[in-house]
C-alpha cells in the first residue's frame, strides 16, 4: 500500500503517522521527494483499509498495491477450484455447464415440463426462481417455499441438479435441504448478512455480481462467503448498469478473463439479464464460450409471452436447443466441450 | 402505458394481444400508422410489468406514461407528508433537521460523547452505525447490539432522536424497539424482503438511494414499505456510482426538487458519504439546502484519524459547527429555517 | 412519437398542440385517458426531436417510437452493406478483416517493419496513427504529415490497405489522397463539423464510438455521414466508458448483434482500447468473432515496452498471430472465415 | 509516480526499468517488499504517462501521485484567476456572474429582445448558439456566421458581452472578431486541434466538461489551451452522463469545491444542460451559488415551446428574474454578490 503525504507536512506529523502504521503490522518504507513524502507499506495489507488512512489530514492519498482479498486470489491459490454441484463439476478444464430454465417457478407441471425440454436441450442444471426479486410490490412475487417443493420435484423426474435465488437468511435451512446450488441475486451482492450466512452452508454459491459493482466489490463479496467457511463460489456476471438504454445492462465479457487472473474461482455468465432481449441472447453466450466462460445461465420457457416474469429474455426450447449446438462448436474451436 | 408493435405484425397477433391486454383490466386504443400499430392503456397499469408485455415476439417496445408507484405520488397525495421521529419534525415547511454523528458507534464514552458536542453544534438528532456494512470482511463490523445500547444510552443522556442502520430483518425487534429512526442503507435498497419487514415497523424509515438506482427504483422500493404498511418514510440520497474517480460518488442535487415534484415524502441528503472528503462536505450541504432538501445526514468525529470507520468524510465538531452557521444563512435565504 | 400531455391540460392547449403537431406533416391520432391524453405521430418523424416538443409546459413526456435515422436503418434498407476498403471487403458475409499494427506511426522503418509483420501474421489492413487525440499536451502527439507518408510507404511495401485517424477537416484532402480508410475517433464522435466533411470524402470512414454514446447517438453520428453523402461507414465499438477501474473501459459485445438488426452497416471491435490491457485482447476478440463481428482492429508492437504510446495495450507478432489462428477456427465454428 | 513491478521479476529486469526511468528525468527511489517491489518516481512527471511505463510486461500498476497538470494547478499558482470578458471579471472573489440567453440564435430581431429582457432580469453576459451540435443531421444546425452578425447587433444595443460555441478551427477568425467569451461544447472537450487554436485567441475561453470526463480529463483540456499560449480559462460543468433517465444528465456539484482546491480557475455551472428541464433549474441553480459557482449559464427563450432548439430547459423571462432574485440572497448568505 503507498500512502503519500500532503506538501508541507510537518516533520511531527510524519512522525506520527509513521508509527501509527508501523503499529498495524506492516513494514513501513520511506520516499522523500521534493513535493511529497510517500511511505511504502509492505507485508499483508488485508487488513487495512485505504479510507481509514486517508483520514489523516496529512494524508493525500493511499493507492492499494496488493489485491485486498486473500482466499479468492489466484497468487496465493494458483489452481482452479472446480465447484461441484450434486455432481456436476463447474471450472478449471471441466465441461462448459449450462443452465436452463424459466426465470420464476410457476407450479410443478410448468417446472417439471421445462426441466425435460431443457434437459432434451443440453442443459446441465435446471434454473427456477420461487423467491423474486421484484422492483414493484406490485409484480408476482414467486411461489415461495411451494416454488422450491416444485423444483425438487422437477429434479426428481430429470436428475437436473436445481439452482434457485434465496433473497433472505431465514430460508437457508429450506435452500440447504432442497437447492443445489444456492444463487445470491445482484441486489443482495452486498447483504452482507446474507454473504455469512451463506458461508455456513455446505451447498455451494453462485454469487451474481452487482449491477454497480466493480470487480474488486464483487471478488470481496466472495471473500466474505469463503471467510464464512464456504469455499464453493461460482461467480456470475450479469451485466452492469451503464448509460446505455437499448440493452437492459451492459455485458462486460473482459471479466472473464481478468477473473480467471486475479482469482482461482469459476465464472459462467448470464446473458439473459445482461441483454433484456432473447433475440440478443445467442450472440452474446457464443461471445462467453469464446472468451472462456465456464458455464451460461439462460432463461428457458415454452411460452414465453405467457411467462409470469422475464418473458422478454426468455428463449423458447427450440432456438435454446440451437444455441447449444452451435456453442459446442464454438467450445471445441477454443478447446474445451459443452 | 403504450404499447408499440412490429410492423407487419399480422392482424390475428394483432387481436390476440389486444385481448390479453383488455384482460389486464385496463381499456385499450388502438393507433394504426404506416409503419406501425399502437396500442395506448388506460387506467391503473401499476400491475403491469412493461417486460411482460415486451415478451410477446410482435410487440416492438412498451413506454411506461404514468409512473408505476401510487402510495409514493404526488399526483394522488398532493400534500406533503411530514415524518415524525420521536418528536423531530421532517419535511413539508418544517426546521431542517440536521442529523449528525459518528460512522460507527465505538463505544458509549465516544457515542455519548459524540452526542454532546454534536448537540452542542445544533443537530437534531445523532447518527451511529451499529451493524455496518463493510466491503471487506476483514473490516470492522460494528459492535452490534452493544452499540444499539450504546446508542440508547446516549440518547437518554442528550434527547437527541437516534439514527442507526439495520441490515437484517432478524434485528427488526432490537431496532422497533431501541431505535428512533431506521436506515436501510444503499446496498439493501433492493432488499425487498428487508423493506417489506419495515413495512411492518411503526418506527420511521430513512431509505438511501442505492448506488446504481435510478429515482424510480428508489420510489419503488419506498412504495415497498409503504404498500407493507408503514407511510412513514424518509427518502436519503447520498450519491451515486459514475466514472468519476476523484470523488467516492457523484452527489445528484437535481433529485430534490424532482423528488418533491413526483413524491410528497421528505428528502435529506448525506453530503460524506456522496463526497468521500470532509473538504468538501460544507460545499454540497449548503448546496443541499438551497436546493430545498428537508435535513442533512453528516458524519462527525472528534478524532478522524482514529475513527474505526469513514474518517476520511467526518467532520470535527468545530468544522461542522460552522457548516451549521453557514446553512442556518442559507436556510433563511431560501425561506426556510433550519 | 407518442406525446403524452399532463393531467388537466386545459381543451384549449390540447387543440393547440395538436394543430402544431399537424402542421410537422405527421399525421396526429388522439388516445384519450382519464388521467392523460396522448397523442399518436404517425409518418415519418426523423425530423422531429422529442426536446422541442417536450418545450410545451403541458406536454409530460414525449416516446419515439421509430428510429430517428433513416440512412443506416435496417428497416429502409435490408441488405447488408459491404464496405470496399482498397478492394479489402468489410461486411456482409465477407471474410471477417484483421486491421494490425501500432498505436504511433514512429518512422518509416518501424511502421514498414509492423507492416511486414502483421501481413505475415495474416493481418488484411495496416493501422498507425499520425496524428493522436492524447489527454495530455505533454505527451506525444504524432507525427503528422510525415507518419502519413510513413504509412503510404509500407503500404507501397506491404499492398495493405493503411487506417488512420482524422482530426481536423483542414487534414481531409492528405486522408483522401493517402489514407485507404479515415478513422473518426471515439472522443470525435460528435464533432459534427469534421463528420460532415468525411460526408464529402470518397474514402471510406470507420466511426469510432464516443465513450459516453448511446447506441442511437453512434447510429446518428454515422447519419450524419451518410446524409452528408458518404455511405461507406464501418462501425468500431471501442469501449464505453463505466464505474469499473480494473480495465481501460467496458467493452459492449451485445452491440454487434444490435448494430445488425437496427442497422445495415459493418461493425468491427477494438479489443485494445476497449480492455487497454494486452493481455484480455485475445478472449475479447474470439468472443467478438463468435458474437458476429465483421472485424477487428488490434495494436500491434514488436517493441510494446518502448512504444511511444500506448504499448500497454499492443500485442507482439507472435501473440498476434496466435490469435489469429484461434480467431480462425471460431469464426469457422459460427460460419464465417477470417 | 508510484511504478509497482510485478512478483518475482526477474533482478535483470528490475534493473532495465531502472535504467529507462533515471533516462526520463527523475529520481528513482526502490522499496523492496515481500511480494513486489516498487519505485517510487521524485520530480516533475507531467511528461510521462502511466500506460507507457505500464507497456512494460513485469509492471502491475502505475499510480500518478502528483497532478498530471501544471499550469492549471493551485499548487503552482496559489492565486485565484480572475478572468476578464470584456470587462465582466469572473472568478476571484468577484461578483457571481449570470449569463443567460436562448440555446439558438433565431434572428437579430429575437436575440436582441432576449438580450433586452435577460438584461433587465440582471443578466451580466448574453448567450447565444450560432453554430449547433445537433445528435440529428435532420435538426436546425444553426444560423452560422448570420448568427453571429444577430449577436453582435444585440451587443450593441445592450452592452452585454456575448457567449457562443465554436465548433471548427476554421471559424477563429469569426470568433476572435465577434464574440466575448468563445465556448467549448461538451461534445468538443477533447476536440484537442480546436483546444490548440483557442490557445492561440485573445478571447477568453469557457470550456465545457464533457459528458464522460474525469475532473482530471477536463482540467487537462483546459491545460491544453494554457499550455498553447490562452490563460483565460472558465471551466463550466454541464452534467455528466449516468443510468439516471429523469434527468438530461446528472449535475455534479462538489466539483465546485474540488476544482478550487486543484486549479485557479474560475468555474461556472449550467443548470440548463444538466437537468434538461426548466421546472429544475432555479433549485439548482440556487445549489450552485450555496457551493461557491463563480457564475451561471442559463437558456432563456420568451416562447420556449417556439424555441428552434431546446425550449424544453429553457426559462421564461419571468422565472429567470425570480431566480436571479433568489440567488442573489443565496450568494449574500455565503459571502458573495450576484
Amino acid at each position: 500500500m503507498i500512502v503519500t503525504l500532503r506538501k508541507n507536512t510537518p516533520q511531527k506529523e510524519v512522525e506520527k503517522l509513521y508509527k501509527y502504521l508501523e503499529e498495524k503490522n506492516v513494514q513501513v518504507n520511506i520516499i522523500r521527494g521534493e513535493n511529497f513524502n510517500v511511505f511504502g507499506l509492505v507485508g499483508d495489507t488485508t487488513h487495512l483499509a485505504e479510507r481509514d488512512i486517508l483520514a489523516n489530514e496529512w494524508v493525500e492519498n493511499v493507492r492499494r498495491v496488493a489485491a485486498p482479498y486473500k482466499l479468492a486470489n489466484r497468487m496465493f491459490h494458483p489452481e482452479d477450484t472446480v465447484v461441484d454441484v450434486a455432481g456436476v463439476k463447474v471450472g478449471g478444464n471441466e465441461k462448459i455447464v449450462v443452465i436452463g430454465g424459466p426465470c420464476s417457478v410457476e407450479g410443478e407441471e410448468q417446472i417439471t415440463r421445462i426441466a425435460e425440454e431443457v434437459k432434451e436441450c443440453g442443459a446441465d442444471m435446471l434454473r427456477g426462481g420461487a423467491y423474486k426479486p421484484r422492483t414493484s410490490p406490485y409484480s408476482f412475487q414467486g411461489l415461495g417455499y411451494e416454488g422450491i417443493l416444485d423444483l425438487k420435484a422437477a429434479r426428481e423426474k430429470t436428475g437436473l441438479p436445481v439452482v434457485s435465488e434465496l433473497m433472505s437468511a431465514d430460508k437457508i435451512d429450506e435452500f440447504e435441504e432442497n437447492v443445489d446450488l444456492v444463487q445470491i441475486g445482484a441486489r443482495n451482492m452486498q447483504n452482507f448478512d446474507l454473504l455469512k450466512a451463506c458461508g455456513h452452508m455446505t451447498k455451494p454459491v453462485l454469487l451474481k455480481r452487482g449491477m454497480s459493482s466493480t470487480i474488486e466489490d464483487w471478488i470481496m463479496s466472495a471473500e466474505y462467503i469463503m471467510a464464512s467457511g464456504n469455499p464453493n463460489v461460482i461467480l456470475c456476471e450479469r451485466g452492469i448498469r451503464t448509460f446505455e438504454t437499448y440493452t437492459r445492462n451492459t455485458m462486460d465479457l473482459a471479466v472473464i478473463p481478468l477473473i480467471k487472473e486475479k482469482t482461482h474461482l469459476p465464472i459462467i455468465i448470464d446473458p439473459s439479464h445482461a441483454t433484456g432481449d432473447y433475440r440478443l441472447v445467442e450472440a452474446v453466450s457464443l461471445a462467453a464460450v469464446a472468451a472462456g466462460a465456464d458455464g451460461l445461465i439462460i432463461e428457458v420457457h415454452d411460452h414465453p409471452s405467457e411467462a409470469w416474469s422475464d418473458g422478454a429474455q426468455s428463449l423458447k426450447p427450440d432456438r435454446f436447443e440451437e444455441l447449444i449446438r452451435k456453442a459446442r462448436r464454438v467450445a471445441e474451436a477454443v478447446g474445451r466441450t459443452l
